[in-house]
C-alpha cells in the first residue's frame, strides 16, 4: 500500500519556471530575481511582465454592473471581505485589473460610500489608493505598496496556487481557477493571518508588556500569529524586505518600535518553549504592519494579498496549460465495505 | 531531489471513509455499499444521509435575488451553465439545496421563460424535475434521475473533490470550497466530456456508419468521448449501473440501440488501435444517454453531475475539516537565477 501524504508534504507536485522557494536557506526567487533585488525596485506592471502575464493586463478596469449589484448585496449582509471578492470575481472577467477595483468598491460600500470609478492614467498601485479613498496617493505610499504587491506576487505551489493549477488541470478557464484560489486564499491557515497578526501587536499595545502576554498565550497553547511556516526553518526572506518597507514608511512611529520589540520577543520566547522548532517571524507579521502604515484597514488585508497574488494565480494556470495533465491524486479508503441494501428502507422514506 | 508527480498519480493524498474506487477490480463503494446496490434503491436524501452530510438538507431551496439577478446577467451573455452556477453558487448560501433551483433557473432563463420556485412538498430529484418544465415528473423519471444522482455522488480523490479539500483544508468555508469545485468539474477532462459523448453518438447516427465514423477519429488521433478513465483499468461500474437506468428509460427505443452498438464498436476498435491500453466505457456515456433519456437537453449534463457531486463535496470537505491539515506541496524549479534588476528600467516605466 502507499504512503499517505495528508498535506502532500515532501510531495512535488509541478514543475515550475515561476517562482523558487528554498526553505532552508531562505531564498524566494522570482522568475530568476531574488525577491529582495525585485521587490523594492520593479513596479507591479514589471513584475507582472516579468510574471509573463503582461497581456492580461490589457483588460478593463472597471467592473460590470453585476459586480456592483453582488458587493451591494454582500455589503448588506457585511459578508467578510475575501467572500465578497470571491463572489464579485465570479461575475468580472478579467481578474488582474478588476479586483483591485472590486476590493476598493467593495470597502466604500461596507462604510456606506460610492464606490470611485478607476482611473486609466494611473498605475495599478496608484489606482488602488486612488479608489480606495479618492485622493491621489504620494509617490511614498505607491511605493510601499508596489514593494508589498511584488513581494507576495508568487510563492511556489502555495493553497490557493495549487487550487488554481488544479483547476486549470480539468480544462477549466481562468476565471474558475482564480475564484477558486480566492476560496483558499481565504483561509487562515493561508492567506487570512496578517489581520490577527497586527491585533496581536495592538493587544500587546506597550513594549513593556509583551513577555507577559506572548508566555501567557504561548502557554495557553495558542498559535502566535505572524510566526512560523510550513516551508520557510529560517527567517522568511520576504519579512526583511517588508519590513525595510514598513520602516520607511512608519520608520519613528511608536507602533513600528513595538512591533519590533514583539518580534525579538516572540522569537526568544518560542525559541524557549519549542526549541528546536526554528519559528521565525513570517510574511504575515510585516504585511500588517506595512498594510496599516499605507492606511489599509484590517479587512483589506488578505483582499489586496489577492491583488497581488492573482498575478502568480494566473501565470500558474497558463504553465499548467501548457502541460496538459489532469491532476488527480488518489486516496485510502477507510470505511466499511460490503453493506446490503434494506429495501424496506427505500420505500418507507420515497416523497414522491 | 524528489521526484515530481505532475498529474499526482499514484500519491495518496487522502485517507476517506466516504468512497472506494478500486481501478483494477471496477469497484467503488460509497460508504460501505457497493454502487449497484446503492444507486438503483436509494432515494437521493437517503444517499445524502449515508454520506454523513443529512443536515445540509434542512436549508432553503429558494435562492436569493442576488442570485437570480447573477443567472440573468449570465443569461444575457449566453454564459455556460456551469459558469453560471459557479456565479450563482457563490452568492447562495445553500449549494445542496440551491443547486437544483439554480440549474433549473438558468435553463429557463436561456429559453426566455421564467424560473419556476422550488416546492417544498417533493424529494430533491423530483423538485428538480419539477423546476425544469413545470410538470409533475412520473415516477420512472424520479427513479431514474435518483438513480443518475447516487451513481455520481462521489468517487475519491477527484479533481473537484481534491479542489473542495484544498480549498477547505486552508481553514476556509464549505461555500468557497464548492464554488471552486464547481469550477473544477467544469473541465472536459473532468466533468465537462458527457456532451460531446452523446454528440458523438448523434453523428454516428446509424449502427452501420459506426465503425466508419469511429475508425476515422482514432485514426485522426481524436479522444473517443465516454471512453477511458484515469483510474479504471476495466469497466467503469457507474457505467454498467447507469446502462440498466437508461434501458429502463429508453429500452426499446432506436437511439438505446444505437448507443450500445456504438459501445462495441467503440471498444473492439480501441483495443484494435491501441491493445493492452483497455480503455473501456466510462461514466460520461452513459450518464449522456440517461440524462437524455430524461428529457434534459445537452447544457444540463454537467450541471446536473454537480447537483450529485456537492453532497460528496459536502461530505469531503467535513472529513478535511477533522484533519486540520493544510494541504500544500512542494514544487521544483526549473528557471533562471540571480539575474539583477537594472534600476534604470524601473525609472522608465513608472506611471504616476
Amino acid at each position: 500500500m502507499l504512503p499517505v501524504s495528508q498535506g502532500l508534504e515532501g510531495v512535488v507536485a509541478a514543475e515550475t519556471a515561476i517562482s523558487m522557494v528554498d526553505g532552508e536557506r531562505g531564498e524566494l526567487i522570482i522568475r530568476g530575481y531574488p525577491v529582495e533585488e525585485l521587490a523594492p525596485n520593479a513596479t507591479f506592471e514589471q513584475t507582472v511582465e516579468i510574471l509573463g502575464v503582461a497581456e492580461f493586463l490589457n483588460a478593463e478596469r472597471e467592473i460590470p454592473n453585476i459586480a456592483y449589484e453582488v458587493l451591494r448585496a454582500a455589503a448588506e449582509r457585511k459578508d467578510d471581505s475575501m467572500d465578497a471578492l470571491r463572489a464579485a470575481a465570479g461575475v468580472s472577467g478579467a481578474p488582474l485589473t478588476m479586483f483591485p477595483t472590486i476590493v476598493a468598491a467593495y470597502s466604500r460600500l461596507l462604510h456606506d460610500r460610492d464606490p470611485i470609478a478607476p482611473r486609466k492614467d494611473l498605475g495599478h498601485a496608484a489606482n488602488y489608493l486612488y479608489m480606495l479613498d479618492g485622493q491621489m496617493p504620494s509617490a511614498e505610499r505607491v511605493r510601499g505598496l508596489e514593494t508589498y504587491l511584488n513581494t507576495v506576487v508568487d510563492h511556489g505551489l502555495n493553497a490557493s496556487t495549487f487550487t488554481a493549477r488544479v483547476i486549470t488541470s480539468t480544462g477549466s478557464d481562468v476565471v474558475s481557477a482564480i475564484v477558486g484560489a480566492v476560496g483558499a486564499l481565504k483561509g487562515p491557515l493561508h492567506g487570512g493571518a496578517p489581520g490577527p497578526a497586527l491585533d496581536m501587536v495592538f493587544e500587546i499595545g506597550d513594549a513593556s508588556r509583551a513577555e507577559e502576554v506572548l508566555r501567557r498565550k504561548i502557554e495557553a497553547g495558542e498559535r502566535l500569529m505572524g510566526f512560523g511556516h510550513r516551508v520557510y526553518k529560517v527567517r522568511d526572506p520576504r519579512a526583511d524586505v517588508l519590513a525595510a518597507a514598513a520602516e520607511r514608511l512608519l520608520g519613528g512611529n511608536p507602533l513600528y518600535d513595538l512591533a519590533k520589540s514583539v518580534e525579538r520577543t516572540a522569537i526568544r520566547l518560542l525559541e524557549e518553549y519549542k526549541p528546536g522548532r526554528r519559528l521565525q517571524t513570517n510574511v504575515e507579521f510585516y504585511t500588517a504592519l506595512l498594510l496599516h502604515g499605507l492606511g489599509l484597514e484590517t479587512p483589506l488585508f488578505t483582499p489586496t494579498f489577492a491583488i497581488s497574488r492573482v498575478a502568480g494565480w494566473i501565470a500558474h494556470c497558463m504553465e499548467q496549460k501548457k502541460t496538459g495533465r489532469l491532476i488527480r491524486p488518489q486516496s485510502v479508503y477507510v470505511g466499511p465495505r460490503g453493506l446490503k441494501w434494506d429495501a424496506t428502507r427505500a420505500a418507507a422514506s420515497r416523497i414522491h
